[in-house]
């Protein structure tokens, strides 16, 4: 299929890569050329503005920074919902607002395209592996029109419900990972002040209540002192943000999320903004800063 | 061997029929001897009070409410420090405060008793099949002592540590299981209030890192409107009280865990204080509330 990327980082790359070993064409467009480097020598086809991709482009994928980027590309001026020629499938799969997921739909059915919201879960060794959660958000039909390039991309492909509800349950995973982050750290945080024997502690603990992915991956890191990223600070901070405004959408506060984002944004202050998120560990606080 | 059970709860029934299947000889011991009808018609054998159980036992077993109770029933007078002779072996299995573990290792030394803090996890199921993990805090050679007997109540036996270090290990758990709760509890309240497919958005994040035991069961709970106990909305708050002044002795203020307990003290007061934990959905916030 003739496919255009616009966006091609962390993400982006290694998508791009899996969408062309699959025999699809690509054309590609990031606002930072040199990023496109990998997949230009992969065979990937520069464009120098969204419009002619879009031109040239049975089905167009977005993976920008966040929603702020999303409406620009979509609905600003030479926007894709404008570029795109009727019959047109569009796939966003930034981590957006489902808010803003909605009105991209609306105004693509105004038009007669196809629009999905579609982030994935999985991170960059997923997307580098095929391995990504895809959650999408839209028509099943929309779906099953995207679903060869989105199963290049992803091996668990769910149709969450109507637009918006991929970008949702995003947020949702997003709310779980944050929160269970800050349990590990602060349980982990009072075995490493006490000198405890980390090594007994975890043999026990893992295979229990307590267990998970993020005690299993992330704790492990944080007992190890390697604060390295995976997944950025500043990234998780993002997904929190939106989070919590699409709770207050809903009606709800959600006072632990809030804490979580309180102490991302410290994080971010002191320069740990490019820390993984195992870093949460280091802004657990001590009764002296209180 | 014979052994003595003080405190026949939710626990320390199932713990006590398992020594008893085991071939053990069961003296036991309640303040409220009718919960103890299951052990006498097991062939338990009564005492009216802990003295003549201590000096009639190999090895004693306490399974009280909490830190108060242990401590009156080992240090206060006729307490068992006193009341066991030389040589004797005591486990404390209650869940309670580190320092105090302490505290009685010491006095036990002092009578040349060898005691060892054992709190456990796994629940009432995992006390009724004997796959409780449990956690020791003392010396190894008094360990190697009761192993004929926690082999009989627990799956996995671990050293955490010199006395208190169970405790401290059993408070990191509960800190990492009370927390997460708090993640799932806001996480699905987002997906419950916008009227998300929650079948669809489960099949997609159980298995990725927002997994784990808490994810699977509590929130399968919370999603089906199941906030019948397994382990009680009071008994946790006990635990995250014992985790909160654990951490205050270590210098650390434990926000996350801080809010838990706020959001389980106000179940308490609703009445709530014997539903499940899970029933912490009930206490995400809404805007109005604020």
């Amino acid at each position: 299929m003739a496919v255009g990327l616009i966006g091609t980082g962390m993400m982006g790359v290694p998508m791009g890569l899996r969408l062309l070993a699959a025999g699809h064409d690509l054309r590609i467009f990031n606002r930072t050329p040199v990023k496109a480097a990998p997949l230009l020598a992969a065979g990937a086809v520069w464009c120098d503005e969204p419009m002619a991709l879009a031109a040239a482009s049975e089905a167009v994928i977005t993976l920008v920074g966040g929603p702020a980027d999303v409406e620009a590309i979509y609905l600003g001026p030479e926007g894709l919902i404008e570029a795109t020629a009727p019959g047109g499938l569009l796939l966003d799969m930034t981590t957006s607002s489902p808010a803003l997921a909605r009105r991209l739909a609306a105004a693509a059915a105004a038009r007669g395209l196809d629009l999905l919201d579609a982030p994935v879960t999985g991170g960059v060794g997923g997307a580098r592996d095929g391995t990504l959660s895809i959650l999408v958000g839209g028509e099943a039909a929309a779906l099953e029109r995207a679903r060869p390039l989105l199963q290049a991309l992803g091996r668990t492909v769910t149709l969450q419900g109507p637009a918006g509800a991929g970008q949702r349950a995003k947020l949702v995973n997003q709310t779980i990972v944050a929160t269970t982050l800050l349990a590990v750290a602060e349980g982990l945080a009072l075995a490493l002040e006490a000198g405890h024997d980390t090594k007994a502690l975890m043999a026990a603990i893992e295979p229990g209540t307590a267990g998970g992915f993020v005690l299993n991956n992330h704790g492990r890191k944080m007992l190890a002192g390697d604060f390295a990223p995976g997944f950025f600070v500043r990234h998780l901070l993002k997904d929190v943000e939106l989070a919590l405004a699409a709770g207050e959408e809903e009606g709800l506060r959600l006072a632990g999320l809030a804490l979580v984002r309180d102490r991302l944004r410290r994080l971010v202050e002191v320069g740990q903004g490019e820390s993984g998120v195992q870093a949460l560990l280091l802004a657990v606080e001590r009764t002296e800063d209180a």
